[in-house]
């Protein structure tokens, strides 16, 4: 598929995916994120080779969330955190996202590192490994979308913060369990402030590229080596989406990861990275147009993993 | 990867995982499984065109048990079943594959058609559709194997239902919630009869060829549509390994279904079906060798599908 | 408190309760229960002595239900049943009264002999030491009520029989288990027909009674210990009245046992035993006038167990 | 019974359980009650009259814990707190009693009063109600037992803030559902230092005497009404002893609640107030030689409120 050709499908499924534009809900949790607009729609492609492509608002800013559960699973597989599995599965929960059930049946070790309890365990190692969980990944996301605008949205933090008594049960069971390293309010700390991250379609897409390009960065350094870079993606694929990963797979058929700000980001191993953005969520918080929109694009390209 | 290739890197997987053949137990819960010698091992590959390579025990008959439960999947797809997504789910279920405590949480809908619950609704629906579900499974493999002395395992069903009593409790439910449409004991007897059907490695890597194929029989004949055979494919990964199917899309990378009986077939979209068996079982009940031989076959070759 | 207090207190209850009589919905599970009068009422009370106190509709038969449960356990007991307590628990459940899912994660044990699964339990074990459970049952109803009418209700057998697949999941899931001494077929059998039971609330007050005699029958001889017949009023208390059973504890203070046909059995140990009717019931099952008859009544005389 | 008689009883209940004395194990999750010598036994008994009944170590102080629980109901009824009924429900959990997953499943509501969740419930209506929970508690608990030197224990309190966790997350989560009046960390204040209150098997008989009089306190004004009294007593014994109280009932048969210092308050209604200690904890948490003498207790008297 030529450059064009990219430009051309992206610009085909925006078309044939606006009537979804404006469904479902957006985030109601925190007022940050109710107060965004529901009729944006950004989609980027990213390629192995760095070229970008993108239609609607895709060089808009928006709020990353859980998207950053990615980024900072693969800082601390890279800072050596191999051990991480020792304290975090990677087997589909089959639960909401910050559900304390399934942790309490299993002894506080999170069933992967996509639900909101594994992502703690994630920052909380990075947070030992690093000393500064939440500026190893500020930085990195910088450098791989050559952007260096991207940033905290302090307000989202200090809202997530007021409104985290959900996260601090979940981090405070972790605790009771041994499943924590650092004190607890510190790793709540770092993780409302990675999820407040603020970026683009197009620079998540270019972010996302080492998962494309088997582990390689932006600057052709090695980020993870390609066993790894397989085993993130296969994490997204069964992972990626809350508990609507089974139905995610089956219409769309790539690993992909979604962010409750309506973000969702997808890997064609070897050829790209996407990512795509709109406001309104379906009741598993995953967007609605984002969904479609990736559908749309395997089905017209006819390219997936399957 | 040529020809040539493909024998090769069988039997060089063979030799590598040689020290996990014996690993693990037998399924024991039925007679005829528990006496079957734990040091077999075959593994097959069938390429898209019809080519079979093979090493070790790779053309003996074993017991496929739930490897079946792609296939009957793929014929009530194929019988026209698509209202079948009304009476079971898409997603993993976090729970082990005979488990009753998610399907009273969810109202009798199975989560996936790979778990018992959901293979005894499949199996339902086709027998609804065909008259003859264990019939109808039977000439399918016959015919895509090339293979017409395949056949159940009398001792095998007679075995599995004199043992049956917990998918006879899985079945009850459902009914009581309304989601059986045949007579309970008809359904469980032809769900015991599918299972019980033997075929070898080559066998069930000729019959899954159209999984590799999106969806085109061994005559060339379409069985399912491209995006169906996408479908079974994304299901087969998050859903083919019981409540271990993230470590297997981690390790392997492959859709792939097991069975008790220790087989595992696992799908490479465009190439090539591969069926691996040896007895021995993990504690999730997937063979321990044959997990290790995907997971060796694909750091050989470097295909997988991320 | 006189025998003419009694009869004073009963009409008085009546009188005050009048307006709940009609609230709540008959179980409509059977058609054979659907069609009963939500209008009907009855309460009786029998003393020690057997002298029998009524009003309103005390001498219509009733469908009995959940109520054998009390009497089934009881002559288990009796017939040497102590290792009963080896295969069903004494604690509340904390779940709807057919739930499969505490017993999956209990391993087949049911928490008391008063949710389904529990009294399938007795049942099964009452058939092992009787070889007819259900006559057992029978004839021990007449016996202590003094009336030979007491009898099955056929169709209602029937109607529970063909309605009977959550039952059936139950006891199906027990036998896989090995909690099960007989064929599941003949339990379930045994089991609809002792639901099936009609009697009136002035039966049932007499035939109740050896609970409030300290274990002594209507003609004086025993059939629990002392000790045993306090156990089966400490787990009517904790356990008798589905998952609501803390409520009813809380409001009424007297051992209690409820049916889906609207009829409860109270205990006033060392005084007289107590039996209501109506069948309108509450979300748990319980009869709506029943429950605030026996609620007036406790706090009319003072009469409790508090 | 005569005054003699209870003096007499409690020295043959000594005497019979003393083999038991010294089995289970000390709670273990805090230093400071790990380090009691597990072959500490007291017991007293206060009749309604005030008179005080004693035998072994029945004047020792020792960590009431989770007995407190009951006096923090009491109070927050008498204050007025009837629409806690709206927070906090009145049904055995049969779960442990810091578990998480039923409150997931009811939506942060816990099931009753004395899971810690309800406790904590209860301690936040209090503090809402008073300013200050524990000292309210303090000042009662003084009064009623006559000792002005019943007291906190500040290590012990520190050393439960120490390990809180499990708490914490209890307390975080009921917040996220909008179930918690006070800010978190002021409510886990007052409740570690509710549960180190130190008192003696003496003390607490005395304490718990208006159970025992139908809501009147020591000095004869009303704490509670009739009704009230009762209804605490009907969930004690319904609730009161973990996710053993249906077995509670069942060998002891009287209202009762235990504490992880080793401590059980038992009520018989309109009769007397006992208290047993002992250290040594059965696997739900309940002193081993405590359930055993107030069993015996029963046994010998008859009398249980069966």
């Amino acid at each position: 598929m030529t450059d064009t050709d990219y430009q051309a499908v992206l610009e085909e499924v925006a078309a044939d995916i606006a009537p979804r534009i404006g469904q479902g809900r957006p985030a109601g949790y925190i007022p940050a994120l109710a107060d965004v607009d529901p009729r944006r729609f950004g989609m980027a492609l990213a390629d192995v080779d760095g070229q970008v492509y993108g239609v609607g608002d895709w060089g808009e800013p928006f709020s990353t969330q859980s998207i950053t559960k990615v980024f900072t699973l693969a800082l601390a597989l890279a800072h050596g955190g191999h051990n991480l599995w020792q304290h975090v599965g990677r087997e589909p929960s089959g639960n909401p996202f910050n559900s304390l059930v399934q942790l309490e049946y299993e002894n506080g070790i999170p069933r992967n590192p996509f639900i909101n309890a594994g992502a703690l365990v994630v920052t909380d190692r990075l947070l030992g490994m690093t000393g500064d969980a939440r500026g190893a990944l500020l930085e990195f996301l910088r450098a791989e979308s050559g952007n260096e605008a991207v940033d905290f949205a302090p307000h989202v933090a200090e809202s997530e913060a007021a409104h985290g008594e959900r996260n601090a049960a979940l981090a405070y069971f972790m605790a009771s369990c041994g499943n924590m390293l650092n004190p607890v309010p510190a790793v709540l700390d770092h993780y409302f402030w990675q999820c407040s991250i603020e970026m683009s379609c197009g620079d998540l897409a270019l972010a996302g590229r080492f998962l494309a390009r088997h582990g390689l960065r932006a600057d052709g350094s090695r980020l993870l080596s390609s066993s790894e870079a397989k085993q993130v993606n296969a994490i997204m694929l069964t992972c990626g989406t809350y508990d609507a990963a089974g139905n995610f797979a089956y219409r769309v058929g790539l690993p992909g990861k979604s962010g409750i700000g309506g973000g969702i980001i997808a890997v064609l191993p070897g050829y790209a990275t996407l990512c795509v953005w709109s406001p309104g969520l379906d009741e598993h918080g995953n967007s609605v147009a984002g969904v479609a929109a990736l559908d749309r694009f395997t089905t017209l390209t006819g390219l997936s993993v399957f």
